[in-house]
Protein backbone atom coordinates (compact mmCIF):
# COMPACT_ATOMS: atom_id res chain seq x y z
CA UNK A 1 0.00 0.00 0.00
CA UNK A 2 1.23 3.31 -1.00
CA UNK A 3 2.19 5.77 1.59
CA UNK A 4 0.34 8.90 0.82
CA UNK A 5 -3.28 6.89 0.07
CA UNK A 6 -2.35 5.12 3.33
CA UNK A 7 -1.88 8.34 5.29
CA UNK A 8 -4.86 9.78 3.48
CA UNK A 9 -7.54 6.62 4.21
CA UNK A 10 -6.31 5.93 7.96
CA UNK A 11 -8.83 6.92 10.14
CA UNK A 12 -9.37 6.38 14.20
CA UNK A 13 -11.64 2.89 13.95
CA UNK A 14 -13.83 2.69 16.64
CA UNK A 15 -16.25 -0.97 15.64
CA UNK A 16 -15.69 -4.48 16.47
CA UNK A 17 -13.04 -6.52 15.26
CA UNK A 18 -13.68 -10.17 13.57
CA UNK A 19 -12.22 -12.95 15.17
CA UNK A 20 -9.17 -13.34 13.11
CA UNK A 21 -6.43 -13.35 14.48
CA UNK A 22 -3.62 -11.15 13.80
CA UNK A 23 0.20 -13.22 12.84
CA UNK A 24 3.21 -13.15 14.99
CA UNK A 25 5.13 -11.79 12.10
CA UNK A 26 2.70 -9.03 11.33
CA UNK A 27 2.94 -7.69 14.91
CA UNK A 28 6.25 -7.74 14.52
CA UNK A 29 6.61 -5.59 11.55
CA UNK A 30 4.43 -2.92 13.49
CA UNK A 31 6.27 -2.84 16.63
CA UNK A 32 9.26 -2.13 14.29
CA UNK A 33 7.59 0.07 12.52
CA UNK A 34 7.31 1.90 15.83
CA UNK A 35 10.62 1.38 16.54
CA UNK A 36 11.82 3.29 13.29
CA UNK A 37 10.26 6.45 13.94
CA UNK A 38 13.24 9.46 15.07
CA UNK A 39 13.55 9.93 18.44
CA UNK A 40 14.65 13.41 19.75
CA UNK A 41 18.41 13.29 20.24
CA UNK A 42 17.99 9.53 19.13
CA UNK A 43 17.18 8.69 22.56
CA UNK A 44 14.83 5.89 22.05
CA UNK A 45 12.78 6.46 24.63
CA UNK A 46 9.53 4.65 23.41
CA UNK A 47 9.54 0.86 24.09
CA UNK A 48 6.46 -1.40 23.02
CA UNK A 49 4.51 -4.50 24.01
CA UNK A 50 2.37 -6.73 21.88
CA UNK A 51 -0.44 -8.46 23.44
CA UNK A 52 -1.98 -11.37 21.72
CA UNK A 53 -2.18 -13.88 24.69
CA UNK A 54 -5.60 -14.24 25.23
CA UNK A 55 -5.83 -14.81 29.06
CA UNK A 56 -3.59 -11.48 29.27
CA UNK A 57 -5.91 -9.55 27.35
CA UNK A 58 -8.53 -10.42 29.68
CA UNK A 59 -6.71 -9.34 32.55
CA UNK A 60 -6.01 -6.06 30.99
CA UNK A 61 -9.49 -5.63 29.93
CA UNK A 62 -10.56 -5.61 33.13
CA UNK A 63 -8.56 -2.85 34.17
CA UNK A 64 -9.59 -1.01 31.00
CA UNK A 65 -12.86 0.36 31.90
CA UNK A 66 -15.31 1.44 29.89
CA UNK A 67 -13.75 -0.94 27.68
CA UNK A 68 -12.69 0.23 24.30
CA UNK A 69 -11.41 -2.16 21.31
CA UNK A 70 -11.93 -4.84 23.33
CA UNK A 71 -12.85 -7.13 20.38
CA UNK A 72 -9.70 -6.84 19.27
CA UNK A 73 -7.46 -10.15 19.54
CA UNK A 74 -4.01 -8.12 19.60
CA UNK A 75 -3.25 -4.93 20.92
CA UNK A 76 0.00 -2.98 21.23
CA UNK A 77 1.20 -0.92 24.32
CA UNK A 78 2.98 2.10 24.43
CA UNK A 79 5.98 2.90 27.00
CA UNK A 80 7.65 5.72 27.75
CA UNK A 81 10.52 6.71 29.70
CA UNK A 82 10.86 10.70 30.24
CA UNK A 83 14.14 11.47 30.29
CA UNK A 84 15.94 14.24 29.20
CA UNK A 85 17.45 14.25 25.98
CA UNK A 86 19.72 17.00 26.89
CA UNK A 87 19.70 19.62 29.95
CA UNK A 88 16.13 19.67 30.73
CA UNK A 89 15.24 19.19 26.98
CA UNK A 90 12.45 15.77 27.29
CA UNK A 91 11.04 15.11 23.86
CA UNK A 92 9.46 11.52 24.82
CA UNK A 93 6.04 12.96 23.66
CA UNK A 94 6.84 13.59 20.82
CA UNK A 95 8.92 10.36 20.13
CA UNK A 96 6.38 8.09 21.31
CA UNK A 97 3.48 10.39 18.98
CA UNK A 98 6.04 9.25 15.88
CA UNK A 99 6.32 6.01 16.67
CA UNK A 100 2.71 5.72 17.05
CA UNK A 101 1.58 7.59 14.04
CA UNK A 102 4.17 4.82 12.17
CA UNK A 103 2.66 2.29 13.95
CA UNK A 104 -0.98 3.20 12.78
CA UNK A 105 0.27 3.78 9.18
CA UNK A 106 1.92 0.18 9.28
CA UNK A 107 -1.36 -1.22 10.54
CA UNK A 108 -3.33 -0.20 8.21
CA UNK A 109 -1.10 -0.79 5.51
CA UNK A 110 -1.09 -4.23 6.45
CA UNK A 111 -5.15 -4.22 5.75
CA UNK A 112 -6.08 -3.67 9.83
CA UNK A 113 -7.99 -1.19 11.57
CA UNK A 114 -7.09 0.54 15.14
CA UNK A 115 -7.34 3.85 17.08
CA UNK A 116 -5.10 5.80 19.38
CA UNK A 117 -6.23 5.39 22.69
CA UNK A 118 -4.49 7.73 25.07
CA UNK A 119 -6.62 10.07 27.47
CA UNK A 120 -8.60 7.13 28.10
CA UNK A 121 -5.63 5.27 29.96
CA UNK A 122 -3.48 8.38 31.01
CA UNK A 123 -6.72 10.02 33.53
CA UNK A 124 -7.13 10.23 36.61
CA UNK A 125 -8.26 6.96 37.62
CA UNK A 126 -4.73 5.75 36.36
CA UNK A 127 -5.83 2.61 34.45
CA UNK A 128 -2.16 3.30 31.92
CA UNK A 129 -0.17 2.29 35.14
CA UNK A 130 -2.88 -0.81 36.08
CA UNK A 131 -1.94 -1.93 32.70
CA UNK A 132 1.47 -1.68 33.32
CA UNK A 133 1.90 -3.55 36.54
CA UNK A 134 -0.20 -6.25 34.68
CA UNK A 135 2.49 -6.76 32.13
CA UNK A 136 5.63 -5.78 35.04
CA UNK A 137 6.74 -2.58 33.19
CA UNK A 138 8.89 -0.85 35.82
CA UNK A 139 7.68 2.88 37.56
CA UNK A 140 10.07 4.24 35.79
CA UNK A 141 8.41 3.78 32.60
CA UNK A 142 4.60 5.26 31.94
CA UNK A 143 2.05 3.24 29.73
CA UNK A 144 0.50 5.75 27.82
CA UNK A 145 -0.95 4.27 24.88
CA UNK A 146 -2.62 1.47 23.67
CA UNK A 147 -3.45 0.43 20.12
CA UNK A 148 -6.10 -2.47 19.28
CA UNK A 149 -5.44 -4.30 16.15
CA UNK A 150 -7.67 -6.29 14.09
CA UNK A 151 -10.06 -6.54 10.71
CA UNK A 152 -12.89 -4.41 11.02
CA UNK A 153 -16.39 -6.59 11.67
CA UNK A 154 -17.75 -3.02 10.47
CA UNK A 155 -17.36 -1.20 7.83
CA UNK A 156 -14.72 1.54 8.20
CA UNK A 157 -15.60 5.38 7.39
CA UNK A 158 -13.64 8.19 7.28
CA UNK A 159 -16.43 10.31 9.04
CA UNK A 160 -13.87 12.53 11.00
CA UNK A 161 -14.75 16.79 10.26
CA UNK A 162 -11.71 18.54 9.36
CA UNK A 163 -11.45 21.95 9.30
CA UNK A 164 -10.66 23.23 5.52
CA UNK A 165 -7.02 23.26 4.15
CA UNK A 166 -7.39 26.65 3.78
CA UNK A 167 -7.57 27.30 8.05
CA UNK A 168 -4.32 25.21 8.88
CA UNK A 169 -2.03 25.84 6.06
CA UNK A 170 -0.71 28.55 3.92
CA UNK A 171 2.11 29.69 1.81
CA UNK A 172 4.81 32.07 2.66
CA UNK A 173 2.63 33.44 5.79
CA UNK A 174 0.18 33.11 8.19
CA UNK A 175 -2.57 32.85 6.78
CA UNK A 176 -1.69 33.94 3.82
CA UNK A 177 -4.06 33.58 0.37
CA UNK A 178 -1.41 32.77 -2.22
CA UNK A 179 -1.13 29.39 -3.56
CA UNK B 1 6.40 3.90 -2.80
CA UNK B 2 5.29 1.54 -0.04
CA UNK B 3 4.59 2.43 3.43
CA UNK B 4 6.48 -0.01 5.39
CA UNK B 5 9.50 0.30 2.87
CA UNK B 6 9.26 4.39 3.48
CA UNK B 7 9.30 3.94 7.08
CA UNK B 8 12.51 1.36 7.24
CA UNK B 9 14.24 3.99 4.60
CA UNK B 10 13.24 7.42 6.31
CA UNK B 11 16.34 8.65 7.66
CA UNK B 12 17.19 12.09 9.18
CA UNK B 13 18.88 13.90 6.62
CA UNK B 14 21.57 16.70 7.26
CA UNK B 15 23.48 17.08 4.37
CA UNK B 16 23.15 19.52 1.60
CA UNK B 17 20.50 19.75 -1.10
CA UNK B 18 20.22 20.13 -4.99
CA UNK B 19 19.14 23.72 -6.32
CA UNK B 20 15.85 21.62 -7.88
CA UNK B 21 12.61 23.55 -6.65
CA UNK B 22 9.72 21.70 -4.58
CA UNK B 23 7.15 22.29 -7.27
CA UNK B 24 4.08 23.70 -4.99
CA UNK B 25 1.79 20.84 -5.84
CA UNK B 26 4.21 18.69 -3.86
CA UNK B 27 4.53 20.66 -1.01
CA UNK B 28 0.58 20.81 -0.76
CA UNK B 29 0.75 16.78 -0.82
CA UNK B 30 3.14 17.30 1.34
CA UNK B 31 0.81 19.83 4.00
CA UNK B 32 -2.08 17.58 3.28
CA UNK B 33 -0.44 14.85 4.85
CA UNK B 34 0.51 16.46 8.05
CA UNK B 35 -3.20 17.69 8.29
CA UNK B 36 -4.32 14.37 7.54
CA UNK B 37 -2.65 13.19 10.99
CA UNK B 38 -4.91 12.17 14.00
CA UNK B 39 -5.44 15.02 16.85
CA UNK B 40 -6.63 14.60 20.46
CA UNK B 41 -10.18 15.09 20.49
CA UNK B 42 -10.12 16.36 16.69
CA UNK B 43 -8.65 19.89 18.06
CA UNK B 44 -6.38 20.25 14.96
CA UNK B 45 -4.00 22.08 17.17
CA UNK B 46 -1.79 21.80 14.68
CA UNK B 47 -0.78 24.48 11.79
CA UNK B 48 1.66 24.49 8.93
CA UNK B 49 3.21 27.23 6.72
CA UNK B 50 5.44 26.24 3.89
CA UNK B 51 7.87 28.82 2.71
CA UNK B 52 9.49 28.52 -0.80
CA UNK B 53 9.80 32.18 -1.60
CA UNK B 54 13.53 32.82 -1.75
CA UNK B 55 13.80 36.49 0.25
CA UNK B 56 11.66 35.37 2.73
CA UNK B 57 13.64 32.17 3.20
CA UNK B 58 16.78 34.33 3.41
CA UNK B 59 15.01 36.07 6.29
CA UNK B 60 14.13 33.14 8.13
CA UNK B 61 17.72 32.16 7.79
CA UNK B 62 19.17 35.20 9.38
CA UNK B 63 17.70 33.82 12.57
CA UNK B 64 18.04 30.49 12.25
CA UNK B 65 21.71 30.44 14.12
CA UNK B 66 23.28 28.23 13.46
CA UNK B 67 21.54 27.41 10.35
CA UNK B 68 20.82 23.98 9.63
CA UNK B 69 19.02 22.80 6.13
CA UNK B 70 19.98 26.46 5.05
CA UNK B 71 20.50 24.66 1.14
CA UNK B 72 16.91 23.48 1.29
CA UNK B 73 15.24 24.86 -0.87
CA UNK B 74 11.53 25.15 1.04
CA UNK B 75 10.81 24.30 4.36
CA UNK B 76 7.74 23.74 6.36
CA UNK B 77 7.04 25.65 9.42
CA UNK B 78 5.04 23.66 12.62
CA UNK B 79 2.87 25.46 14.45
CA UNK B 80 0.86 24.40 17.30
CA UNK B 81 -1.75 25.79 19.49
CA UNK B 82 -1.93 23.93 23.04
CA UNK B 83 -5.77 24.55 23.77
CA UNK B 84 -6.67 21.86 26.04
CA UNK B 85 -8.88 18.89 24.30
CA UNK B 86 -10.82 18.43 27.49
CA UNK B 87 -10.24 19.37 31.40
CA UNK B 88 -6.88 20.42 31.87
CA UNK B 89 -5.71 17.39 28.90
CA UNK B 90 -3.67 18.70 26.23
CA UNK B 91 -2.53 16.90 23.21
CA UNK B 92 -0.74 19.14 21.12
CA UNK B 93 2.76 17.93 21.65
CA UNK B 94 1.23 14.54 20.39
CA UNK B 95 -1.07 15.79 17.32
CA UNK B 96 2.08 18.09 15.81
CA UNK B 97 4.81 15.18 16.57
CA UNK B 98 1.84 12.58 14.46
CA UNK B 99 1.80 15.54 12.24
CA UNK B 100 5.49 15.73 11.60
CA UNK B 101 5.93 11.82 10.86
CA UNK B 102 3.09 12.35 8.59
CA UNK B 103 4.81 14.48 6.72
CA UNK B 104 8.67 12.92 6.95
CA UNK B 105 7.05 9.99 5.45
CA UNK B 106 4.93 12.08 2.42
CA UNK B 107 8.27 13.79 1.50
CA UNK B 108 10.45 10.69 1.42
CA UNK B 109 7.47 8.96 -0.95
CA UNK B 110 7.74 11.99 -3.08
CA UNK B 111 11.31 11.84 -3.95
CA UNK B 112 12.82 14.10 -1.41
CA UNK B 113 14.73 14.35 1.95
CA UNK B 114 14.27 15.92 5.40
CA UNK B 115 15.03 16.12 8.99
CA UNK B 116 13.09 17.21 12.56
CA UNK B 117 14.32 20.61 13.64
CA UNK B 118 12.85 21.29 17.06
CA UNK B 119 15.34 21.87 20.14
CA UNK B 120 17.40 23.80 17.11
CA UNK B 121 14.61 26.30 17.37
CA UNK B 122 12.90 25.77 21.06
CA UNK B 123 15.90 26.46 23.05
CA UNK B 124 16.35 29.57 25.17
CA UNK B 125 17.43 32.02 22.36
CA UNK B 126 13.58 31.59 20.98
CA UNK B 127 14.92 31.27 17.06
CA UNK B 128 11.16 29.47 16.88
CA UNK B 129 9.48 33.16 18.52
CA UNK B 130 11.66 34.83 15.73
CA UNK B 131 10.59 33.24 12.85
CA UNK B 132 7.38 33.42 13.67
CA UNK B 133 7.56 37.02 13.72
CA UNK B 134 8.85 37.02 10.41
CA UNK B 135 5.93 35.28 8.89
CA UNK B 136 3.37 37.13 11.11
CA UNK B 137 1.72 34.12 13.37
CA UNK B 138 -0.05 34.77 16.53
CA UNK B 139 1.65 35.10 19.99
CA UNK B 140 -1.14 32.23 21.22
CA UNK B 141 0.89 29.97 18.67
CA UNK B 142 4.43 28.75 18.96
CA UNK B 143 6.48 27.43 16.12
CA UNK B 144 8.19 24.01 17.45
CA UNK B 145 9.46 22.90 14.19
CA UNK B 146 10.49 23.28 10.79
CA UNK B 147 11.48 20.80 7.82
CA UNK B 148 13.84 21.39 5.03
CA UNK B 149 12.38 19.99 1.88
CA UNK B 150 14.92 18.79 -0.72
CA UNK B 151 16.14 16.43 -3.72
CA UNK B 152 19.62 15.54 -1.37
CA UNK B 153 23.17 16.80 -2.98
CA UNK B 154 25.20 13.86 -0.61
CA UNK B 155 24.34 10.33 -0.28
CA UNK B 156 21.66 9.17 2.01
CA UNK B 157 22.63 6.76 4.58
CA UNK B 158 20.47 5.65 7.26
CA UNK B 159 23.38 5.94 9.73
CA UNK B 160 21.14 5.95 13.46
CA UNK B 161 22.59 3.24 15.77
CA UNK B 162 19.35 1.95 17.33
CA UNK B 163 19.29 -0.52 19.95
CA UNK B 164 18.12 -4.22 19.43
CA UNK B 165 14.13 -4.70 18.66
CA UNK B 166 14.63 -7.39 21.90
CA UNK B 167 15.59 -4.19 24.08
CA UNK B 168 12.56 -2.11 23.15
CA UNK B 169 9.89 -4.56 22.31
CA UNK B 170 8.48 -7.77 23.72
CA UNK B 171 5.78 -9.90 23.50
CA UNK B 172 2.81 -10.31 26.32
CA UNK B 173 5.03 -9.11 29.24
CA UNK B 174 8.16 -6.33 30.00
CA UNK B 175 11.14 -7.66 28.54
CA UNK B 176 9.82 -11.38 28.31
CA UNK B 177 11.74 -13.16 25.65
CA UNK B 178 8.95 -14.92 23.97
CA UNK B 179 8.06 -14.57 20.39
Amino acid sequence: MDVLGTIFTRTSYRGTYTEEKVPREHLKTILEAGLAAPSGCNKQTTSLIAVDDEKLLKSLYQVIDPPVGETASAIICVLTKRINAYRDKCYATQDYAAAIENMLLAIKALGYESCWYEGHITDEDAIGRKMADLLGVPGDMELVCFLPIGKPAEKVERTVKKKEFSERAWFNGYQRREE
